[in-house]
């Protein structure tokens, strides 16, 4: 068991010792742990070795010069510069804050970067600006359109933030797919197979087996099957590929770089890096502010006391799980399982940063 | 078996005898046979009664003031008046087209409306300017949130249009529920039970009874299930409604007026009438236009060109079996089955309008 802290310092010093600058290894440090206390351990802890990888690897840019390249009184294209995602979009939201102090909204989309931990991270980067936060992101090719078998898209999450007058602000974080990749993982090491509608095998047939992505298999978008909406996923999952990709001139679909060192880069390329796009609203471009977070208090008491079906004792609101865990493990302290511990022992022993 | 040409103009004249303008019953009627054609019947011409009853119930306005309340540089939030929707929305879409001309992109929220018809019409209007366009709306609450027996929630659509080169655009346009409601209707009809994974019964227990929704029971949200990702479902459908009511100032969630004159409007009001949200982006606000499409093409090309899987020869991408529906309905005709046919041939008969 580790504190926040603990962890927080940890991180820090190992993307010191990769190069980073202090500040944006702080950075990069607040990302990872925030999925840790956000209940997303799967973009946490467990991700540093993949950095550490790719850092290896000489595919991140441990200085870089992120920049504008190009922008108008609302946008912004940002180039990454090959960054750790967490620093060009940490970098991108801001302009997007700044535009939208200006403009009403601002929206950027960035290219030349690379996996970002959690998208929640950046959307809720807004809430404090009294603004609505939104962040999508591109990722590893492993979900197929609906009536293929071929893995053209990533899990490509969704999130948007939206500030509240007294209740905790509303905080949606999702994969446009059924489950996260890390879920089939944690299956598979347990020996136990997965409902139907999350994979299906190489030639798009039904499976329950959560190590298929290994033997041509694919993931499957929201929906599952095309009877239960499949085809509505995969348009989500266009959707966010398209504004990272092609608005800001990043890798499209099946395309994107792969965030794991051990899988190879394509040689073909169809923009430069991974992309992510980011939105900032003004709150008060649309409604007084006060007026609308009491609006949003409202909007979340009536969700909240809406009610729960046979063998659930209350509805939640987008965000609840997360604050909820967050507020148990700063508490508890949060838990390392033995084999990312061992990973990030080697990984604390090759770099020289101590960790027991 | 009707033209194209017919029943628009049809339509056209039973908006007029209602007293709408000439103009509007234009609008109004390019949007029911734009339903029509796109393969989306379920807002076509079977609609065309709800708006009548509508309109006798006095809950729409013919002549109405649509308003801009408050604007920023790339913002606006509109006052529909009680128009119909159509009216209400395309005056929307046109303020967020021309605030994006100026600003780079233009966001619409939009309060006091009705029911708009197919969200894709509007998000399309985009196309022309060279923007992506974007569409979103809230609706009767027949959808319960997740671990919920509440129904809270529309079927909240989401509809996403970008222009390409020698493509065809790309036109996501998709409920946030896994079937639509008319889907429902139709099993009933026939005897018919549904999959499960579309309703639930009043307990919350799963069901195949398309005609639950008279019994307490509800629609769920894309996923279906808490285990296939029914949450994810709920938070996209959560930030329709929060973008096209708080935002704008309109009825959310339970208290959205029913576009049904057999319900009862609710005494208790959290705004005015149904909300919408509109966007519109230059793709030159992010890219150099001729490039963002031959980019759109190349997108396209790929998905178009994926592996189909066993039993399917082709994958499709967002707005192709629209399209082709609207290629064959306009060569063939469209089919009005015999009980629309015999609703609309008394709203014809009470209206003074001819209709074979």
């Amino acid at each position: 068991m580790y504190t926040y802290d603990y962890l927080l310092e940890f991180t820090r010093q190992v993307f010191i010792k990769m190069g980073c600058s202090c500040k944006d290894s702080g950075t990069i440090a607040e990302v990872f742990l925030a999925a840790e206390i956000r209940n997303h351990a799967s973009h946490g802890m467990i991700r540093i070795k993949e950095y550490y990888e790719l850092w290896k690897a000489g595919r991140i840019n441990v200085s870089p010069e992120i920049k504008i390249v190009h922008e108008t009184p609302s946008t912004a294209v940002v180039d990454g510069d090959r960054a750790v995602g967490m620093i060009a979009a940490k970098r991108s939201m801001e302009i997007a804050i700044s535009k939208a102090e200006n403009a009403g909204t601002g929206w950027v989309a960035t290219r030349n970067s690379n996996h970002f931990g959690i998208a929640g991270y950046y959307a809720m980067m807004a809430l404090k600006h009294d603004m609505a936060g939104i962040c999508l992101t591109n990722a590893n090719p492993l979900v197929a359109p609906t009536f293929s078998t071929s893995r053209m898209l990533g899990t490509n999450p969704v999130a948007v933030a939206v500030p509240a007058l007294k209740q905790p602000p509303f905080v949606a974080d999702f994969a446009t797919t059924p489950i996260a990749r890390g879920k089939l993982a944690v299956a598979e090491k347990k020996g136990e197979r997965v409902p139907f509608g999350f994979v299906q095998d190489k030639n798009g047939d039904p499976s329950d087996d959560p190590s298929i992505l290994k033997y041509g298999g694919s993931m499957l978008t929201l929906g599952g099957d095309r009877i239960h909406g499949s085809h509505k996923g995969y348009c989500l999952s266009a959707v966010v590929d398209i504004l990272s990709a092609v608005f800001s001139g990043a890798n499209f679909g099946p395309f994107v770089p792969p965030s794991v060192a051990y899988l190879p880069v394509l040689e073909k390329k169809t923009g430069e890096g991974t992309g992510h796009f980011f939105g900032a609203m003004r709150i008060d471009a649309f409604q007084p502010a006060e007026e609308f977070k009491a609006k949003m208090d409202e909007w979340i008491e009536t969700f909240r006391n809406a009610t729960p079906g046979k063998g659930h004792d209350r509805v939640l609101i987008p965000g609840d799980p997360e604050r909820e865990a967050g507020e148990r493990l700063m508490k508890e302290g949060i838990t390392i399982v033995p084999a990312i511990r061992s990973d990030l022992k080697d990984i604390a022993l090759s770099l020289g940063v101590p960790f027991e």
